[in-house]
């Protein structure tokens, strides 16, 4: 499955020929909604489906998935496009399903912590709905993201530390598999010992195995109180030594990210601040009231014992909001630290005991290949971006930044760490799977082939 | 592959020929170790397999799976045997592979809070191992099983509403798979996105699709405090009631057990205990001594609120082992409130808001079947066990019991619940997966097709 892909050209004219009849104006064949459905962050080359039909329901998906069958045509599901290693593209063209108009959020159950979403509601469309409830979703990778893309690609985010992945946050997913056939790998239950985790085989499988309908979610109540801090340390060492004795004591921190000097610069000239231009932690609490008090005390300590300098916390939504500022701004502040170039994202992974040296190797390795790439962590699990600020016009800063990547992905491996800890394979990480799973990526394939032996679902990605 | 399963003659007496020369006195034919290899638990009936070896490394267990997978020989993994559902019986014959030799633990993180171990090393081992460095293991299904097989059945226990199950203990696995390939599931990094998760899919498997040989665990940080508290309530609703609210307000409980008054009964003549014979929830807190004693506050005036009387707490080591008599003694309460009867368990688990209507459909069912059955439950999770008391030599009894435990795995699925919390499928739930899953099991089906075609791992399990 790593063979190039070749087109099925008749094929796929005939599924449009029968597709167009179904859903009218609602499939598209314009180059602009193509091209907008096709991979739109930098990088990787845009590769635009031949159609886009927006799916209504699970029965429409279905009867898509039917059609493209029969004629073996290629299917790729889309949400909101957020992805960032090529998801979306058509590499041997096919039909887009986008799911952004099933966005219906079909039940919430206060009692039980959970409810049933479809796969094109957002994390923060879902989040309002629920504010009034008391209740919250917590995975939050940034960008406004459908759920179901973030459960395809295994996605997490800040909130990581605390709550998990979304791997620990569905409990049962609804999908159309690529024989047509909707099968539901679950019930609502908390847990069960019921046979193959397909729940767990769904998430992060990128669409090669099925397209996702619908999902019962875990909630969280939201916490009496929330506080943040932020707290600037000598050295990347340092900081990181931070984070493993917070860990290590059991602090249930709910965010605790990582700027380095570079990143704090540049959000220092964006959002006009004035942090020392060291790396920085912030961090983020919930729990009662005298929770949040003592975990800020306890960090505190800590990162006072380690060389930590201007620690602050605070429990007001203000002072929260403009303590926080620099970490949500770090996108725009990149980009405006190096006017005309686009952001490349790493996204590695490795145990806490060896951060500190990845970093510090990583920031060596920017700095030998003459790139600019401030540094964002979300340093509690291990893992974190270099944002590398490239010219994409440049070939020669392409070929660098492209030569980055691959040392930074291996040397991720090689510290018993992994090429993406939430971004997911794509068509970017390919060449580095079978480096860090060996003959794991030999059962993957044999899994793909089984439930999907024409591989119609998602060509070219993962494998 | 639900059909009756045929034994392979030939293929096992060549196989037990060939790894007699390799294992000698490793490996045994004797009838009584064989029977202990056997399915020991009650109800389901015992199937010997034919030969048991006794493993000491990944290679031999590699090379015991390679003798069987050319000669076709069923191959079952044994750990302690204490799985409830049959999962080691051998129903086509065939090898046992015993991993309690390889009870090494590989390597302790504590920076990165996790630990390599092999399949054979029991919780409890693991625990003593690690208390001296301040870490420990959380999964407590009781029985101080080894951790390849809680792995292999996804189990969890008392303490899964705070720290989850197995599914969300383990890092990463390394197995052998049918055809004798060794793979390695992830690193060692708290997350990745990095293609299907195997982990997962291995996690629960039941030893249908490849031995356990090693797994990196996530470990946890003894918590400053522990305490614990006892209150009753005068009916199981408001029992439920209180842990429902208690989920809500996001007091992060570490154990929240129900035993209901007829538990209660057992346990106060077996433990001496003058309890109030009504239902009872026992309580377990983590965290810092402040925190432990907020918790338990925040618990009692939630308990108050819904009728709970007699509540107590304490952080003193001897008062909370005191107050935690009653529910480590319940299998032996249970057995001694009728002498001569064995235990058979079911294992339901529901969304909490369907619980108390579980529970208490339950106990009328048990009263109408003439059935002894008392009952105690991992309620923050929804899950709880029917103990029932029931005389092996009453074909009526049996009948009645066998009504019952199908009329409640229904009852349960009905409620949007699982047949099985946490013992798995094994041989006696595989009448209701595909009620619970429906068309998932083909799926499963094919991935076990795909992975294993000859049907030589742990046949008659989980299909």
């Amino acid at each position: 499955m790593t063979a190039a892909l070749t087109r099925n050209d008749f094929g796929i004219e005939t599924a449009i020929g029968i597709l167009k009849q179904q859903f009218g104006e609602r499939l598209q064949t314009g180059l602009s909604v193509r091209e907008q459905h096709g991979h739109t962050t930098t990088w990787i080359e845009n590769q635009p489906p031949d159609a886009v039909v927006f799916a209504r329901s699970r029965d429409e998906v279905a009867a898509i998935v039917n059609v493209c069958a029969t004629h073996k045509v290629p299917i790729i599901a889309f949400g909101t496009g957020t992805s960032l290693e090529g998801h979306v593209n058509a590499a041997a063209g096919g039909i887009c399903i986008d799911v952004s108009q099933m966005d219906k959020i079909v039940a919430v159950h206060t009692e039980d912590l959970d409810c049933v979403v479809q796969p094109g509601v957002t994390r923060k469309q879902l989040n309002e709905y629920l504010r009034d409830q008391g209740l919250f979703f917590p995975i939050d990778p940034g960008a406004n993201a459908s759920l179901g893309g973030m459960a395809a690609t295994r996605a997490s985010g800040t909130n990581a530390v605390r709550y998990g992945t979304m791997k620990d946050c569905i409990l049962s997913l609804e999908a159309v598999l690529p024989s047509g056939q909707v099968i539901r790998t679950g019930q609502r239950a908390r847990k069960s010992s019921a046979g193959y985790d397909l729940t767990r085989l769904l998430i992060g499988s990128e669409g090669t195995l099925g397209i996702i309908t619908e999902m019962t979610i875990r909630l969280h109540g939201i916490p009496e109180a929330m506080s943040s801090a932020t707290c600037s340390f000598p050295s990347v060492e340092a900081a990181c030594n931070a984070v493993i004795a917070t860990i290590q004591m059991g602090v249930p921190v709910a965010r605790i990210e990582l700027l380095d000097a570079l990143q704090v610069k540049a959000c220092n000239a964006y959002s006009k601040l004035n942090l020392p231009e060291t790396p920085l932690l912030l961090l983020e609490f919930h729990g009662s009231d005298a929770g949040v008090a003592e975990q800020a005390k306890t960090f505190g300590e800590i990162a006072r014992d380690v060389g930590g300098t201007g620690f602050a916390w605070t429990t007001s939504p203000e002072e929260r909001t403009k303590l926080w500022q620099a970490r949500h701004d770090v996108y725009w502040a990149a980009l405006a630290y190096r006017p005309g170039a686009e952001v490349v994202a790493t996204d590695v992974c490795v145990p806490i005991s060896r951060l500190a040296e990845c970093v510090t190797k990583a920031q060596a390795k920017t700095d030998e290949l003459g790139l600019v790439a401030p540094i964002v962590g979300h340093v509690g699990d291990g893992n974190f971006h270099t944002s590398l600020l490239v010219m994409k016009d440049d070939p020669d800063e392409m070929a660098r930044g492209r030569a980055y990547v691959s040392w930074l992905n291996q040397t991720a491996i090689a510290m018993e760490g992994t090429c993406t800890g939430e971004h997911g394979i794509g068509q970017g990480k390919r060449a580095y799977l079978e480096a860090e799973l060996g003959a794991s990526t030999d059962v993957m394939r044999a899994i793909k082939v089984a439930i999907d032996p024409d591989n119609i679902m998602n060509p070219g990605k993962i494998f």
